[in-house]
């Protein structure tokens, strides 16, 4: 057991090294990036394909889609007019790591770009330990999982910065409450910046749209 | 990297061997034992908790009911009905190993039981690697997380028996489509036992039911 901690510890530290390398080629280039993380099927890729339809002109950005399996993801965003999108196929492991980040950046322009989603495997425990080069962690959560997931995740949302909850227009439909996940939630972590909104139907957007614009503007403005 | 998978294999190795000795003791006694696996709220604990309201007098059934924390799970199941629980919390690991499981089980009494159902951490990756000793896995899948997962986890979908299809009442709120769903699964695994479920209506229970009485049954037949 102590040896398989010690030999994780390496690779923890070997990782860090190289979010670090990341983080400072993205910070010299002022480019936010976001970690969005997740249960399968939460909605990430969804918000993902709201935001590029909806930002288009407005904000450049790209995204890195892991998957364990299937380039899927990445597909549909292309399909929702992404056009800096590189999958990732992890081929079983339950997490993306820095250098499989630093590998898909090689492949993308990040000429103009302003905004770099990282969007995670499924997977709510795992991904909270490997830092990836991000600026923030974005934890998605939907409203068919239940209010309860913030304290029996914890790491997760303890790490996140931003939590977004998705399928609002499912509210009714289960026992999820929107008080109670957003007590638990900051229960957990008292900074979370919380939002409600329904890709499916592109409600609650505009705040997250609002967000995003200014974390962007703040981390541009910090490069010059 | 080498030294990782060595470990890695040492350690599931270790986990394999107390598995067995956990499938041993539990086929001596004649029990059916069920690992349920699935994202985070996709509906385990429902599932369970209508099994045991409505089994009740039919089938002893007991359950260990692993989180990464909180133990909101087993309580859930007591006020369910359910006597025979034991939660098991990780406190940060994403899946049950044999190892928990073996210490569970020391605090349950199995006299009677013909069931038992072991709850899983909720994630679809990890926990596809560790054997507890169960006869089958059962891996659970929402409608509201995409049709597409078991092509995304195949993992998870190779390694399960059966595979239950949860929250019908809110087909039609999404894109999921059964056929799909299915024809994915198939693709992955041809001898999945497919059931169609919504716990929260109790709609499709039944055929459940009909299984896990055959399916007990038949391996209390084996040890006499």
């Amino acid at each position: 057991m102590t040896r398989r901690i010690v030999v994780k510890e390496k690779v923890l530290k070997e990782n860090d090294r190289i979010a670090a390398e990341i983080r400072q080629q993205l910070s010299d280039r002022g480019i936010l990036a976001l970690n969005l993380v997740s249960s399968p099927g939460s909605g990430k890729t969804s918000l993902l394909e709201r935001t590029f339809q909806d930002m288009k002109g407005h904000l450049k950005m790209a995204v890195v889609a892991g998957d364990v399996q299937t380039e899927n993801d990445a597909r549909r965003l292309e399909a929702a007019g992404a056009t800096l999108v590189r999958p990732i196929v992890t081929g079983g492991a339950c997490h993306l790591d820095a250098r499989m980040v630093q590998n898909a950046l090689t492949g993308l322009d990040l000429g103009a770009c302003e905004v770099l989603f990282i969007e995670n495997v499924g997977n709510l425990v795992c991904p909270s330990s490997y830092d990836l080069g991000e600026d923030m962690k974005v934890v998605l959560l939907s409203t068919t999982e239940g209010d309860d997931k913030p304290l029996k995740y914890p790491a997760m949302f303890r790490r996140a910065s931003v939590m977004v909850v998705n399928k609002t227009d499912l509210l009714g439909h289960s026992d999820f409450d929107l008080e109670r996940v957003r007590k638990h939630a900051r229960q957990i972590n008292g900074q979370l910046e919380i939002f409600e909104v329904s890709c499916r139907m592109g409600e609650g957007l505009r705040a997250w749209y609002d967000w995003l614009n200014a974390a962007a503007k703040a981390k541009h403005d910090k490069r010059v």
